[in-house]
């Protein structure tokens, strides 16, 4: 029996099987299949744990991110209340644009906001070169300091949004449903946008080379707002932008996920965008994308899903939420190394009991 | 040269083709390929045009559409001002929550607010049963209204909701991002689901029998959050409901178009829905769709498909636009009948510059 310890509090699970918890992450990020698919959840860490809101009570979302010990304290939070297999950074993907120089709020109710807006050539010309030691420096310490709690029982994730969606809150200025600020750039100024994501390009790999080495066993690079294209605008627009950073970060030998939300259209994409693995939206069918894969024999293609349970699912009775977790299991059927997620964060205010659900069928399948 | 007539004012744009816009859509529904694909875009009717602000100056939403005619009037504008192959009437998907009992506002800024929400079985048991005639009576009038109007020459359009997307209005009591409302009720009670779905499917139908016997040359069912539910629980919960819907249309002789808004991952559902024809979201791919289609020679399949531009397109430099029509009638290539249109519904703040270039690179495809 293989009892984790962490600094701060015990486990409330405990593992009986003879892998831990990053070993287990990282030989399905490597393409194995192990005991039981590894399990964490996309934004495990915030609003839908308690201990993180009594955390928040007296500080701003900003001043959590920009304080290593408390950013470290809530990334622990769900592995010490769940068992997870891998913790992921408590950050936010904003982080290169304000580097860049643009100003970054959160504000409750709105989500961030980002200003100035960017509006032209000039504006994409005057962002700034972030510097990832100097700039980032509180995420990385916080990442090494988690990596130390965790002790190599857990594995430890770093991320970056990706340039399409970072571009789409520099230029909408934060939230939108309709996207016509960021389209009307793309398409109104395509060469502008390009040297913008030229430079987002540049600063997210830097982000993730430097947050591989603090510490993270594996970085996952989030696009948001994939969905909003189509699959002709995300080739032309955005996917050789991904392509680049993945190519940067595999050549550096580091293991990067690619996660596409609402990329059902964009699967061909994801195939062919050289990342390790690629972290599924539930609007992806698995056994296609499976059965896809299995096609590209020569060992280029992603070698591990991750995902893809609605996120929504949680808020079902438990029954429901392990029959879920025992369907997709069937349905991957060993054919692929897995990774147990949803396709999507987690929403604020997920049932407890439903997250407990979730990670408890998972660990049955062992 | 064939040129229309309306009683409000001349068209903008003559045809000098042999067909006029009604026999140029009803041929496409029929799945004929005809001179050029015929045109008209989802929600035409509304904020977009300086002449529907200024009828809106003076009154609400719902004073619009109650009033038949001044929703006739609002439904001519667009196409007196393009030249459209097709009016839609004006009217909102959210007619049939409130002839159910449910309280309706619009409230700007937010958009439409519904109450009281649905909780449990007995508040599904207690909404009313609409009856057409008389709880849709402006709406029908106004069909009535507009066509004669249109004299034959524009085709004519009646639509309604499909039953996820009403569904979903009625339990979370408007917009949302996340769903969680909705699904909690569809995954934690799925027989008062059925059994609200049951009545709405009953009344959408009703409704759209109604509209066709009132004057429309054809329907179509808007399932604008298809998209938040994966294939597995689209097909559990809401597309048997869209199929009876469809199925009943059918056998009274009707023409129904189904659009699956951000449906790229329901493309089977879409496919064997038995619907006349398919209006396709940005995120279809076209060639695939056709492809597809072409498998299904049983005569069972839609003959017809709509779409697909991205709607922010039209915020692209006009050539841009061309460009973008040219493409896709390339793609078409003849191989299905084809109404040129969006992807999902025109952007309040589109400019009219870009809707003209729209028509007009269909118009030059003649």
């Amino acid at each position: 029996m293989t009892e984790r310890t962490f600094g701060l509090a015990q486990p409330r699970y405990l593992e009986s099987a003879s892998m831990n918890g990053r070993e287990r992450m990282l030989a399905a990020l490597k393409g194995k299949t192990v005991d039981r698919p590894p399990v964490w959840m996309m934004r495990q860490a915030g609003r839908t744990l308690p201990e993180y809101r009594a955390i928040r009570a007296g500080r701003s979302f900003l001043e959590v991110m920009h304080d290593p010990a408390i950013a470290s304290e809530v990334t622990l939070q769900p592995v010490r209340r769940f068992g997870l297999d891998a913790a992921i950074i408590f950050c936010d993907i904003l982080i290169v644009p304000a580097a860049m120089g643009l100003n970054l709020e959160f504000i409750k109710g709105t989500g961030p906001v980002l200003g100035p807006v960017l509006r032209d050539a000039a504006d994409v010309a005057a962002l700034k070169t972030p510097v990832a030691e100097r700039d980032y420096a509180y995420l990385l310490e916080a990442l090494a300091r988690t990596k130390e709690e965790l002790a190599g029982q857990t594995a430890l994730l770093g991320f970056a949004g990706a340039p399409l969606t970072l571009a789409s809150y520099m230029i909408e200025g934060g939230s939108t449903r309709t996207f016509t600020e960021l389209k009307s750039f793309l398409f109104g100024q395509p060469e502008a946008a390009a040297e913008l994501f030229d430079k987002l390009a540049d600063a997210v790999g830097d982000l993730l080379l430097a947050q591989l080495a603090a510490g993270a066993d594996a970085v996952q690079l989030f696009d948001t707002w994939a969905g909003e294209l189509s699959a002709e605008d995300y080739e032309r627009f955005a996917m050789p932008y991904n392509r680049r950073i993945i190519a940067r970060v595999r050549q550096a030998g580091g293991t990067i996920m690619l996660f596409l939300r609402n990329g059902a259209h964009l699967m061909d994409a994801a195939i062919e965008s050289g990342a390790s693995g690629l972290a599924l939206d539930w609007r992806m069918d698995v056994d296609t994308i499976i059965q896809r894969l299995a096609e590209h024999q020569d060992g280029s293609a992603p070698n591990v899903l991750q995902g893809n349970l609605d996120p929504a699912a949680l808020f079902a009775p438990p029954e429901q939420i392990r029959e879920r977790v025992r369907r997709l299991h069937a349905t991957v059927d060993g054919r692929i190394a897995h990774i147990m997620n949803l396709g999507h964060g987690l929403h604020p205010n997920t049932p407890l009991t439903g997250i407990e659900a979730f990670v408890e069928a998972v660990k049955e399948l062992g």
